[in-house]
């Protein structure tokens, strides 16, 4: 991956990466995966993630490095390419095949060894540049109710465990 | 911003801007801010929002693009300069002057028009651009009993509201 010259881009650089016992795409039954994240030891030294063992949960932003730009969907698709699926729009979701590539995740943070962040539930596979780390605070969630279509309640059902 | 050229760097182009009333840092009461997201119409058409409408929040990832290069962390600080609080590694919080610059928050999606989401209680400033929009997912929040620190559930205390 190479910086282009779009005249209003901006320059990621990987904090790390993941390690991961999963190197194919897998969409569900994440719960027991256990994962690590190696921070760049060029760049940063354990100070860096001082105080982070007191919390139990992280937020993770990573690269679908994975994506050949040729596959990034601009429109709408149906969701993993299930046509019983309605077609929704790409931001509708939260498929790989998206603008910038960014994925979100929350994951358990376990503990803490130098520069290597030992998690579990990370859904992202081996190899996936990290772009940031930070803690989850409870105050930051949604506020109020959260409301979502059936079609996503179903498709995320069994992303953790098996029904 | 441009993109520099380092060996294994990733590009992003803004999806979007915001159009908030808050102009100014502002660390608190965000829950009464009503704000837009923009997409950029010359890239987008209404049909990458198609479904949106069905979720109650969303999850924007932007850029903090008001901090300086220079202004990095990359050890660690004290939580908002505020130096009577345990100074932390900048991966254990969540302030702005990080390593690659992003933020991700929830906010309530209120309506769509066209290209402009209309959204409440998003904690980002004017002008700040936007590198993702993400649906949230119920399913996908932190898994298990949340724990943190006492010295952010203080600081996030008054952060939608005043107590």
């Amino acid at each position: 991956m190479s910086a282009t010259a779009a005249p209003n881009s901006i320059a990621l650089v990987p904090i790390g990466r993941v390690r991961s016992p999963r190197d194919e795409v897998s969409h569900d039954e994440w719960g027991d995966v256990r994962s690590r994240i190696h921070l760049d030891p060029t760049r940063f030294e354990v100070d860096a993630l001082r105080g982070l063992e007191a919390f139990s949960h992280l937020e993770v932003v990573f690269v679908f490095d994975r994506i050949p730009v040729d596959r990034i969907e601009v429109g709408s698709l149906h969701p993993r390419g299930r046509v019983e699926l309605p077609k929704v729009g790409i931001f509708a979701t939260r498929q790989k095949e998206r603008t910038n590539r960014l994925g979100v995740s929350r994951c358990r943070l376990l503990a803490i060894e130098e520069l290597v962040l030992h998690v579990a539930d990370l859904d992202v596979l081996d190899g996936t540049p990290v772009v940031d780390v930070k803690p989850w605070v409870a105050r930051l969630g949604p506020r109020g109710p959260v409301r979502e279509p059936r079609w996503i309640t179903e498709l995320m059902a069994d992303y953790y465990e098996p029904r």
